[in-house]
């Protein structure tokens, strides 16, 4: 049973309300430094996976994309994308996990924050490698695995409530991790920085980068609470090229 | 002033009774998952940085290699290597920071659990670069950032001794650590894994493989406390080739 937790009205709820999602991009602290990952887009098909509200999509189709498919398996996120992007952006509902695109389908393949949620990365990225075209490139963020690997996606606090560190544990077992997400209870999948990198470079990929986010600077005097995410990565991102 | 700590008479000692020092390769929990990533040595010249004992040396001299070369900043650890390994394998007791081969002197270059005592990782990497043949191959084993981060080394524990987890803070604060190793306090430098692999991908290398070691699978059973190495990443194993 693929998770499908978006369209968890409550879920949702809070979702729309996050900054990311009001405010698109540049409301993500992790914009600044995926953007820089992205190839040039101009004349280029693309596929986005776990689209969410279109935010990639649209990005790709201002940049010059010559077409843009966005995939999702939650129909309110896709409702939300429809109404919030181009007409001309094709929008799919279906588990990123059941995508069987021909060969050859797509230039660029992009995936925001939604790896997390799939038990089999490397099944996805053979279906990334499947369709896209030779020497296609392949740009994604998920949580760091140092932040997925206890599953409580918490600090570790002493008895008056302040931050003492990031706990890690449980690294090396992969598997479902049920975390806390707005309040909520979320199905995660926990896997290594190993099989991240090493399921790319089996599947024929070259990584081209790899980079652990820090919130934008102005963010860190602006925002409450900032400046704690520069005590432990919370997402990784991770940039790769078919060699052939 | 680069550190020397392997020259200091007690920690030597201690550093000399653990079982990497004692048994060689065979002792050393990650050799299982390195020498998986090693390339064929057979006509090589081989370059290793921080040779300690001359345990990879000899192993690459064992394996075909055409000349090896030993870096290491500390006398006694090179007095060890030349007792114990092939008079053929030169030695060089030099700060790994001070290399300064000619363009195409080496094959390979090889380096175990050395870079975390050195402050700029890139000036490694581009001396390296400099030294290395076209498409010439660099292997290398660091204490993983997640390891490094706090600086103490040491789990978390709860008021009964019990180890409850791993903690991480100042990740992405990049500078010296006083860490503790075999009872001593000893300098290392912390730096993230965007770090290592940005600072390889600029200096022209392709990233080839990238394994966080467990430990072999008898000696989880066998080794008193080694199922804790399951709970958190210890080590991380990079290889790379010259792109050009």
């Amino acid at each position: 049973m693929k998770q499908n937790k978006y369209d968890d009205d409550v879920f949702f709820s809070k979702y729309s309300k996050m900054r990311r999602s009001r405010e698109g991009l540049e409301g993500a602290g992790e914009w600044h430094e995926l953007v820089k990952m992205l190839p040039d887009f101009h004349g280029k098909r693309v596929l986005d996976l776990g689209c969410g509200f279109g935010w990639h999509c649209q990005y790709a189709l201002d940049y010059g994309a010559r077409s843009v498919t966005g995939v999702d398996i939650s129909e309110k996120m896709l409702l939300e994308a429809k109404a919030r992007t181009s007409p001309v952006i094709r929008y799919i509902c279906l588990p990123m996990e059941d995508i069987d695109f021909p060969a050859d389908s797509f230039d660029v393949v992009i995936s925001s924050l939604a790896f997390h949620y799939v038990q089999f990365f490397k099944d996805i990225v053979g279906k990334v490698a499947a369709c896209l075209s030779s020497h296609g490139e392949f740009v994604f963020s998920v949580e760091h695995p140092i932040f997925t690997a206890c599953g409580t996606q918490d600090w570790h606090y002493d008895g008056q409530g302040n931050r003492l560190h990031w706990p890690v544990d449980q690294y090396f077992t992969e598997s479902k991790r049920d975390a806390r997400f707005l309040g909520e209870s979320v199905t995660k999948y926990h896997r290594t920085l190993t099989t991240y990198v090493s399921n790319l470079l089996e599947l024929g990929f070259e990584v081209t980068g790899l980079v652990e986010p820090t919130p934008p600077e102005d963010w860190l005097h602006t925002v409450s609470g900032m400046s704690d995410e520069l005590r432990r990565p919370m997402m990784l991102l991770i940039s790769g090229k078919r060699k052939s």
